[in-house]
């Protein structure tokens, strides 16, 4: 199945949308595996917190036919899909302002099919890019439309065996993948760096710091990742995948990350 | 004349555009006036800036072909229209990630007519607004798609009053205003902020740059513009409008002021 709906109907976009003019709006992810938006809740409460953050005049009808959408797309499929939700700002008039009474939001649904590649199972190569992470207090956290950072740093390691690409800070702080986010076992502590300055909150990331109290939420210097021993990634797609590789250095597949990815059902 | 255009026709954009899904990709907004594309040298010269940071497959063949597009739609013209460009990555596949080989570039053209506002003449009310810049070495002065900063930043300061707000990077240093690049007399010293963190290289700035060696990039704390008697901002729309009210404070109109736009010919 190949769906792409522009509230709720087949369609194009206009090509004065803001979401492409600015990237004026908000997204989810979403893994459809056996019939089933999985953490659909949690992926409905994040684009929520982007449409408060953002301003956006999404409607509780409109959150009502989104859901229906869903439903009605989603519900009698079996294979694994990927749905993509984008809600951008529709507004009057040209420049970067907006009428807070004139705006309103264009949903944009896509549905395609998703294998998960084999370095999920295998576990991934993966390298620190030469892009930084675009930082903003103001944005940080959000699943925006902003994404060109997490573009760049992909494209900054061409070698088609890396899987995935770290980004930093400007004060050479890890903030997360270009599509995931990072867990590192630092001696005896997992821990994940916090996204106040740049990077997305994960839905993986917060089932498992919710699940696992010891995990630690702290800033972690790129300069001290060269001494771990064990790492693991995660996404709304892919799950839990364990890192086998780092900046070209073997890292173990420890058992903790089983227990993790059992924890949250995680296992295709 | 309203136009709009996607590869020299009239049409939408496909859902699955990478300008909307990641804002990938770069822009113009060039002033026409009296049948003629204002600077549009300097816009061809940072598109292609853009292209190049961002690698997009865009070629001569399209460039010629764009410029030929721009000459047919704009050569009768005489009333003021802005012209924006924006040229977005098209790319097989899901994800951040490209192949190289396997891109192009979608060309979207629109034009609109243009009415300079008459705060461009009489002074412009400014503040600070209380959304930061986003902050990446890797795309500063580039001009981008990723600009929700400065919509946020714009819709910070929601009275109406208000023309433009300028934004600071997370450091407290002034960066430029949400539309528009700002330059400040320190004393008896004309000076603009660097944009090696973020900002737009603006064209008007640039000429500036260029026309005057005597106006200083520099940092500016915003802790120091309490202290500023004179000031105005650049784009290529407004061209230079010289700041009335800063954070409340009633500033001079500076005769440097006039000669700067006298030397650009920016009179309208």
């Amino acid at each position: 199945m190949d769906i792409q709906l522009i509230n709720g109907l087949p369609g194009h976009l206009p090509l004065d949308n803001r979401g492409l003019a600015y990237g004026d709006g908000v997204f989810e992810t979403i893994l459809l595996k056996n019939g089933r938006l999985q953490f659909l809740d949690q992926h409905l409460n994040r684009l929520l917190a982007g449409v408060l953050r953002l301003d956006l005049a999404w409607t509780a009808t409109q959150q009502s036919e989104l859901i229906n959408d869903l439903k009605k797309h989603t519900d009698s499929v079996q294979d694994v899909h990927v749905v993509k939700i984008m809600l951008t700002r529709k507004a009057v008039g040209r420049g970067y302002a907006f009428n807070h009474s004139e705006q309103s939001v264009d949903c944009i649904i896509q549905i395609k099919p998703y294998t998960r590649p084999a370095w999920v199972m295998e576990g991934a190569i993966v390298q620190v890019a030469t892009i930084f992470a675009s930082e903003n207090k103001s944005l940080a956290g959000l699943k925006h439309l902003n994404r060109l950072d997490s573009v760049l740093a992909r494209a900054s390691i061409p070698d088609a065996n890396v899987n995935e690409v770290l980004m930093q800070t400007s004060k050479g702080l890890l903030v997360e993948g270009s599509m995931s986010n990072v867990f590192l076992l630092n001696g005896e502590n997992w821990e994940t760096p916090n996204i106040k300055d740049a990077g997305v909150a994960g839905i993986i990331r917060a089932e498992l710091l919710t699940e696992f109290s010891d995990i630690k939420v702290c800033d972690i210097s790129l300069s001290s990742i060269e001494g771990i021993k064990a790492g693991f990634i995660t996404n709304s797609l892919i799950g839990i995948a364990p890192i086998v590789s780092l900046n070209g250095k073997t890292l173990n597949h420890h058992p903790d990350i089983f227990r993790f990815s059992d924890r949250l059902s995680l296992t295709c």
